[in-house]
């Protein structure tokens, strides 16, 4: 992908413009974080890259938040299965579901080896440094740097408008759940009947999904 | 991707299950056709895929059903470009953007020769054979059979908002341009402001191309 076979990259401090994965605007990832005893956490998140520049608004009360202030680093991970993001927005998925991964990579000069979580269905992923550049009562920002980026298949997928509504069903749900609002539900309703009608049977299974969630 | 490197499919009149690209649900792609001169056209469709049948629903009076019912081929190309989508509903983009392409495969024991035409731009394609199999006074039915599919270039697209959202306006914006439906302008001003919020440079550009076509 960007001519580094073994996924090593060169520089472990290297701006996030050098990314062959993450692309411009708002890139919607699982993040795969862990705890000091290796307990790894799943939740869906947004990495904003604009101007080659890569951050990332968590709000405080989330095990993501609590591990990314513990270990400064955490897994972006690629996936295109929608009942994972729904799972992932509402629950803690099994210890099953991860796979522990080690980045070799070099910086200043020095090779380093890197311990971290992922998830064991990520079709590619990148391992992020992240520095806290900001914070207020709700949530902290991060500056984003690359530190390893792999992939691991390359699938192709056609471009499914019922996965699309599953993910933006989900992003509504989460607010959802706390506010009650009739205008989200009017928009996950109509997220849901587009994941019937123009998805395969995981986007319908994740449909049903989200609704318990939000019962 | 489906152990067949040289992208050479083992049988012509396989059925669409048989596709390493094409997922359950509705694909959203961009149909390559081409009239007897060798001229081609192209045009986003949605591929029907349930239950390992592929089906294909068209409009009469477009290029894309007129040059289908004179060849019984088409291509199905999957890009990741917003704009293309957008310009290929509403208007028909230039000769530089074809690519012509010969597809070498086994049907009946005996080695056939396809000549088509694809997108230069296409990440990979598939090359359907397409039998009506139904019509009324709108439109036609068709039967898809996978002749030949190939990976050009599988790279990684992490989901954006942004890009779903353009495909979603798409669909909304040309039922709007003869419709004028008030609730179809709603959809479009949502997804556009999704466009603008979570796309990068290419989502930006569409949403302008997009919005100038429907004012």
């Amino acid at each position: 992908m960007n001519g580094d076979i073994n996924g090593i990259k060169k520089n472990g401090d290297s701006g996030s413009s050098d990314s062959s994965i993450i692309a411009g605007g708002i890139n919607e990832v699982i993040a795969v974080t862990f705890d000091g005893s290796g307990r790894a956490n799943a939740a869906p998140i947004g990495i904003i890259n604009r101007s080659g520049r890569s951050r990332l608004v968590l709000f405080r009360g989330t095990h993501t938040l609590e591990n990314i202030l513990e270990n400064g680093i955490f897994c972006a991970n690629i996936v295109h299965d929608p009942v994972l993001y729904v799972k992932t927005a509402f629950e803690d998925i099994g210890s099953e579901n991860f796979a522990e991964d080690f980045a070799e990579y070099i910086a200043d000069g020095e090779g380093c080896v890197q311990r971290f979580f992922r998830l064991k269905s990520a079709e590619s992923f990148v391992l992020f440094k992240a520095v806290k550049t900001g914070e207020s009562a709700e949530s902290c920002i991060f500056e984003l740097n690359i530190v390893y980026e792999k992939v691991l298949s390359a699938h192709v997928h056609p471009f499914n408008r019922g996965f699309a509504a599953i993910i933006d069903a989900t992003v509504h749900a989460t607010r959802y759940a706390i506010s009650r609002s009739e205008e989200l539900k009017e928009l996950i309703d109509y997220d849901i009947s587009i994941a019937r009608k123009c998805g395969g049977e995981r986007e319908n299974e994740a449909a049903d999904m989200l609704l318990e969630y939000i019962k």
